[in-house]
């Protein structure tokens, strides 16, 4: 029974670290006849070049039959002028809201070969292992009423709405849950119940669902507190579960207490955990085209695809074991790279992950 | 002419730490010959206490003629329970915005004495030298409509509303800007323009301020991002300004960068410079009423209302080296102990301050 693997590279890297990806992914679909065929279209300001619109409906389409995602990262100062509604951002809102991928899966993981990087003190960080839950498709990022309007003074004014159902939260929480029970049974829930209607609603539902999860130790944060916390001592946190707005913020501090964002991978699922897999950083115009990016987050992006969409745990191990062998290696890349280490390029590293696995 | 000061010494260490930053004052008032009159009231848990309200209306009458305001902290566990719209941070909440307190300054500075409090490495932070711009009475704090409800299929759902208006925008924006003028002439405005649509008029009136401070290098900036930036570099930071919640949050990130909470003042202003002043950090129920929470962040928010709301930069000066001579002296409260230091209570360090100034 083939499976079909749609592959979004996106925007600036995106092209070069999804090529070395796509080499680790075709070597695992042949290695453990996995039944991936793959095929290609565009998200972002390259569908914006192609099809006049960051998410064309044919894409869409396709992201609705295919069994998994793989995207690359959207962006660019090359869009930055253009009608804001057709922005590559919106690209990406759209595909995640239309495929109904709620679930965001955002891992910070501190490589102990990597330790030296972060801006923290290795103590403060060393084994860090946190996984952030984010919803993905609710809250504020989409909520209605939005508009922008001139009052009758003459004033303008501008406003966005914060909506949170009782099911959207549940099944967040329950991913939440999930996520805590694979591994070290605690989760932090975040909001700002002192303050938001919407985040008093998510506590009392999380802690309805918390019923059903009696091994599981639940603690509620509020949002400024947990930000505080993240930097003071990270590793209190095993599973962070948290709306759409407070997750953005949240992870990327996270991801960034590692010092290694090239490495971070992320998966956004929906309720059959069919999903889209992609790095967290971004599109990096910067040093596109240069053949100097990490492909590692998306080589990683490919190992959490097995592990959630496909069930292939054995497959995912390996990628990511592969990965470590690469950097026990010393090979890295201009971010991650630290004196003594020898200095490598996106394909010489997708090269050598394909070797070690 | 006499100034009215009005001091709320709040819950938990607040009596604590306001009794020592009063010491202070009066001992300026007299050497500085600023003619200020005192009196006391409560806030918050204490004021449920005693009003059943955590805001009294006969204190927030008393605040209104007030020059400045002097708070200590609010909350406890004491208070948990009761009716939501009855928690101590209501009653801070409405004196903010009764007041029009919309400008709030919280600075993250790390004193060189204290470097090695911080988890973040000495090279990463030494010197550190922020001020946070947080509008403080608008945003999705207060905004209408909010609201809990039953949908027509049972779901619950709950919604919170963002919104700004161009006044409101403008009027902070030009606090940021001032606030550079007066420092190191870079302000960087941070939002979430690529999805909000409060932020993209926020970023607009940004920009419009802007051609009245050629002299200010200004700078955009995403949230997440933001978020990301303090952690990896936060020395590129000179003046921030945002929206109330991203304020919340960024701020109570930025002050812990330091890794002394205890250390830290703010200031809460209205269009006319009157302000609300009180330390960064919160009631620290767990150590109230043992005599060892650290009073310097609320003797260093004495100094910022000698600064902001009276104009007497020289006594505001010789408070913050009062300070610095103390810490030099070796004086620690627990939170900023270290090995080698003198650790000292609440009273031996109000004290000591006195004592220096
Ligand atoms: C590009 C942007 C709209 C997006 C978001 O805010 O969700 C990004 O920051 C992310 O976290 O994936
Ligand atoms: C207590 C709470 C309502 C308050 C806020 O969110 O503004 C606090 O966190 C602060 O930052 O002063």
């Amino acid at each position: 029974m083939s499976k079909q693997i749609l592959i979004l590279p996106g925007d600036g890297i995106g092209l070069e670290i999804v090529a070395e990806a796509v080499k680790v992914l075709e070597l695992a679909n042949r290695k453990y006849q996995l039944g991936f065929e793959l095929s290609y279209d565009e998200l972002g300001g390259a569908a914006y070049d192609k099809y006049g619109v960051p998410l064309a409906d044919e894409t869409l389409e396709r992201a609705r039959k295919a069994d998994a995602i793989l995207l690359g990262a959207v962006g660019g100062p090359k869009w930055d002028k253009i009608d804001p509604a057709l922005r590559p951002e919106r690209g990406l809102l759209k595909i995640r809201s239309q495929l109904g991928l709620f679930g965001n899966l955002r891992p910070a993981l501190l490589y102990p070969q990597l330790a030296a990087a972060s801006s923290l003190k290795p103590e403060v960080v060393a084994g860090l292992d946190i996984l952030i839950v984010r919803e993905l498709t609710g809250g504020i990022y989409f909520g209605q009423p939005r508009e922008s309007k001139v009052l009758e003074n003459g004033d303008r004014m501008a406003y966005d709405t914060l909506p949170y159902s009782e099911s959207e939260i549940r099944r967040i929480a329950k991913v939440g849950f999930d996520m805590a029970m694979v591994r070290n049974k605690k989760l932090c829930s975040v909001d700002k119940a002192n303050v938001l209607a919407s985040s008093q609603l998510w506590r009392a539902v999380v802690e309805e669902v918390a019923k059903d999860y009696p091994d599981v130790e639940l603690s509620h944060m509020y949002v400024d507190n947990a930000a505080m916390q993240l930097v003071r001592a990270p590793k209190q946190f095993d599973v962070i579960v948290t709306d759409n707005m407070f997750g953005d913020i949240l992870s990327d501090e996270a991801s960034m207490l590692t010092g290694s964002i090239g490495m971070l991978p992320s998966a956004s699922l929906d309720a059959n955990n069919k999903g889209m897999y992609e790095p967290c950083h971004g599109s990096a115009p910067d040093i596109a085209g240069q053949g100097i990016a990490n492909p590692l987050a998306t080589i990683l992006s490919v190992s959490m695809m097995l592990r959630y969409s496909f069930g292939q745990a054995e497959a995912a191990n390996a990628i990511e074991q592969a990965v470590s062998n690469v950097l026990d290696q010393g090979l890295r890349t201009g971010d991650i790279w630290s004196e003594g280490c020898q200095k490598v390029g996106t394909r010489e590293m997708g090269d050598a992950v394909v070797a070690a696995l």
